[in-house]
């Protein structure tokens, strides 16, 4: 489990920060888009809660069945989203064994390629940390000046 | 070399699309800001190209000496300097040996603490999609909507 370990304080360096973004979002400002064609803010953090999440059960699981379950697209109340979906992911990277970790998993219907256990976890830190980078803007866009570091240590 | 081909494909992935950002940003877009706190795109371009540049060359040099140096705070040809910096930078990293990778450099005048080569390398790649994800947000509000995806295969 030390691999997991070690990739689960790498996961929380980066969703700390993501979660004290989204406490900044006010319910009114969930619509928020910065312009028309851009994500609105309440699906953007939905999106970013349920992708990590659905990317570590597909690496524990060895299949990406879950990517055809049904999320919903805005959570009602988006910091109980991310602290619920935080705790769900966190248990399941804390339980994964170094065969699933370099297990090699068929992403082909969905990526067009195979990833190993730990690749499709790299990819859903980048995945992430992308969004993060969007959100920020968003944020500072509402009136905060005041945001974190883009990495928690 | 494997290891460092290997980080070059990963960072080429990231930065490929940062570039293909960078050529949207018309001159006269380089002092736009989203807000009056944010940094102006041209600022934060040049941010990204010149810390990766010194990230990979504290990993070649084994100190994080680069960091003294100046570097322009808005390169007066954005495109001209992604090209220019993103070559350097591929020419360090593919140079990269495995003692390199694993040598541990002091960081601790910069960021309190000590890193491996490949940690370095790692935070570099983290820095890089975070500002390029607050790209995609500037780009978008520059009037363009065809983006490609956050990363490239």
């Amino acid at each position: 489990m030390e691999r997991a370990q070690k990739f689960l304080n790498y996961f929380l360096s980066h969703r700390k920060v993501t979660n004290e973004l989204i406490k900044k979002i006010d319910e009114n400002n969930y619509d928020y888009k910065p312009t028309e064609t851009s994500m609105a803010a309440g699906k953007l953090v939905t999106h970013m809660l349920t992708s990590f999440y659905m990317f570590s059960k597909t690496v524990k699981e060895g299949s990406p069945a879950v990517f055809g379950e049904k999320f919903e697209e805005i959570a009602p109340n988006l910091s109980e989203a991310a602290e619920n979906y935080t705790e769900k992911t966190i248990e399941i990277i804390s339980s994964l064994t170094n065969d699933e970790l370099e297990r090699t998993i068929d992403m082909s219907r969905i990526f067009g390629m195979e990833f190993t256990g730990i690749q499709l976890l790299q990819l859903a830190i980048d995945h992430e940390i992308h969004h993060k980078g969007n959100l920020f803007v968003y944020v500072r866009e509402m009136g905060h000046t005041e945001l974190p570091m883009f990495v928690s240590r």
